[in-house]
């Protein structure tokens, strides 16, 4: 066995004990600030301190494993989240906090010229209540104190779930740290997607997390019987949105960028009615904004020329917008050259689609994200996988990452 | 006021008082075998007396008006019917009775070489019970009797509704007629299509009832995370609908017929996630029968081509199938050289999208349809509407048809 197969497998074994965390049912459901949470917290505790880390709670419920650097030196970030979707995986969020752990013990005694703190946040998919990312806000300065009244399906407050986890509001909310003593946040995280998989590569560098718009579009036309009016005559508003659905996707496709007709409805959707209405969205998501805006912007001129060619008309609504986070070209740059050490491989860079802690993180400090090869693209789901030579080779590219940073 | 506007005049002052035989409510909703049926007929007995016409309830709920011939002399049948869907207009069907009657009005007491019959049918819109055209079909000799055991929404047996009314279930079934004693059927019937109106023409002769085949369609693609997977890595089930949304509606304009995806649903139809599941219909409608197959099964092709470009499986499946009912090319060609003497101008000629009457009729004899131009091609609605001017066309055609014809 190799070092990344061992530390593979104590990857594998920790997240099989930890996914036991979990409410019953199919695969991981872990929500914040209950039982699940607290057992979970218990094993990290242990892996922590077998890091070498010493172990608090702060005020937001996140749990930080500490190993002390020289006096005055600055802080390394390593984290993700505690917390699952409903039936989700055992990898999503909780793995990043393992080999984080992994990659400290890996090190052993060797000194390193910074100190170093695992974060293992309570909420990241915000499941239980209608917010998320609290932790990492905390960190960054930037948490609304209004989320703490916000509640769960049970009528809980958060607030007040927080407490009784022993955290606190009020002390969450002044929990900020100072940027100049930070030097980065890396967050290890499963890919969530098929590129890796796609590309026979374990593990992938992140260029930027995907900023994100969304657009609520209605196509009107005229309804109409099936059988008396000519196709030259009609007003069908599905014709109209699916030849938009297609126009989408191939300027997406164009731009090297994603976007997504998910949601579509067909008014009367009668098999004997031409249809009068649809109503549709799309969202984009783009690692550069200015790819995202070229598209966002280009929606217009595509729907204007389907409604004349469709004889239908179409409205599109921007209903939100949120930008990318590109990740830091220093800490880039060194994941890059750990992971090529660590595989003998050149990394392979890609986008985050999805947002991550990093996205809030990016308000205190330079991030970056290695991704881990992810079993058919699977996740949020029972059948998220990431094997466990991928995770010990990305225990050993953490580990070599740490070896070689100066701040 | 020309003969024309007089007679159209008649034909809106008639359609407007029987519209008041309608249960209350936007527009007309006048079902079968009920007091709204029961006043109806009281006003048609009186256009048919004023026709010249000894009047009868056959024991199917068809009222029939007859004008006799000389001895042994073949019998024309004019007819539409007297029923409405719910919320309906005031021209659909009642106005073929309407125009029938005045049409024999017209004629006055000149002799015709044969006998004449106008139809008011009890119900072809199938609104009360899940049946339709006992009427047409029990004269064709058709007539299922089971459709007697089918009940409306209050539990009323068909049967007994029909008994109550003044019909008779066991005799309905035994009044087929003598097709040797039939010349032919005619059917005059608002258009419920845009066809007429954007060709600026009063009437048109219809040359088939279309045929009618639908398909269930089921694509299949891969749910997905719409930030994490690339476009080019998508099994997108609604790119791939969308494909055969618009390949179905060119094919079916390039082959001159219809065709119409009416009802589409997207799985899971959420916004940030590649839809891994879309159900369809697809409803074809043509005059002939080999274009309607050509197209449907040119179907299976497109599907497949469809399905390997965008990396998703669709399944197909025919639901349903009815043949074209062609009209006879005599009754057309003394039909449109009636419209071309009534109006002055060469009829204009089109299929109809939509059954009636005359569908179930094509089993007993030679059929033909006049169409009345509808004004925006709407129809089933309470805005429907025919202008007196080219009602009073039509019933000058009718009137023309019937003096020249000879059986």
């Amino acid at each position: 066995m190799t070092a990344n197969e061992d530390w593979g497998a104590m990857a594998s074994e920790r997240l099989s004990a930890i996914a036991k965390a979990s409410e019953p049912g199919p695969g991981v459901t872990r929500l914040p600030f209950g039982p699940e949470h607290e057992a979970a917290l218990d094993l990290i505790s242990e892996w922590m301190r077998r890091a070498g880390c010493s172990v608090s709670l702060d005020s937001a419920g996140t749990l930080i494993g500490r190993r002390e650097g020289p006096p005055g030196a600055p802080t390394l970030l390593i984290g993700s989240h505690q917390d699952s979707v409903r039936e989700g995986g055992a990898f999503d969020g909780i793995m990043g906090v393992a080999l984080g752990c992994l990659a400290l013990e890996a090190l052993g005694a060797q000194e390193l010229p910074f100190a170093v703190e695992v974060l293992a946040f309570a909420d990241e998919e915000g499941v239980r209540f209608p917010t998320a990312l609290i932790g990492p806000r905390a960190l960054a300065g930037t948490l609304d104190p209004k989320v703490f009244e916000m509640t769960d399906r049970a009528g809980e407050r958060l607030g007040e779930a927080l407490r009784a986890f022993g955290g606190d509001p009020e002390k969450a909310t002044m929990l900020a740290r100072n940027p100049d003593e930070i030097a980065g946040y890396l967050e290890l995280h499963i890919e969530q997607g098929p590129v890796l998989e796609a590309a026979d590569a374990p593990l992938g560098v992140v260029t930027a997390i995907s900023g994100i718009e969304r657009h609520r579009v209605t196509v009107t036309g005229e309804a109409g019987h099936a059988g008396t009016v000519p196709m030259e005559m009609r007003h069908d508003a599905l014709l109209s949105a699916s030849d938009l659905v297609r126009g989408v996707h191939d300027m997406a496709r164009d731009h090297g960028i994603r976007a997504t007709v998910g949601q579509l409805t067909v008014s009367p959707n009668v098999v004997n009615a031409i249809p009068a209405r649809v109503d549709l969205t799309i969202e984009i998501r783009a690692a550069e904004d200015a790819a995202r805006d070229a598209v966002g912007a280009a929606l217009g001129e595509l729907c204007a020329g389907i409604a004349v060619e469709t004889l239908t008309e179409i409205e599109i609504e921007k209903t939100y917008s949120q930008p990318a986070q590109a990740c830091d070209p220093d800490l880039r740059a060194r994941l890059a050259a750990a992971v090529e050490a660590a595989t003998g491989a050149p990394a392979i860079e890609l986008p985050s689609g999805a947002t991550h802690d990093a996205s809030a993180m990016a308000d205190l400090c330079p991030i970056a994200m290695l991704f881990v090869r992810c079993k058919g693209g699977v996740s949020h789901n029972p059948a998220e996988e990431a094997n466990g030579a991928d995770m010990g080779a990305a225990v050993s590219a953490l580990a070599e990452f740490l070896r070689r940073y100066v701040p």
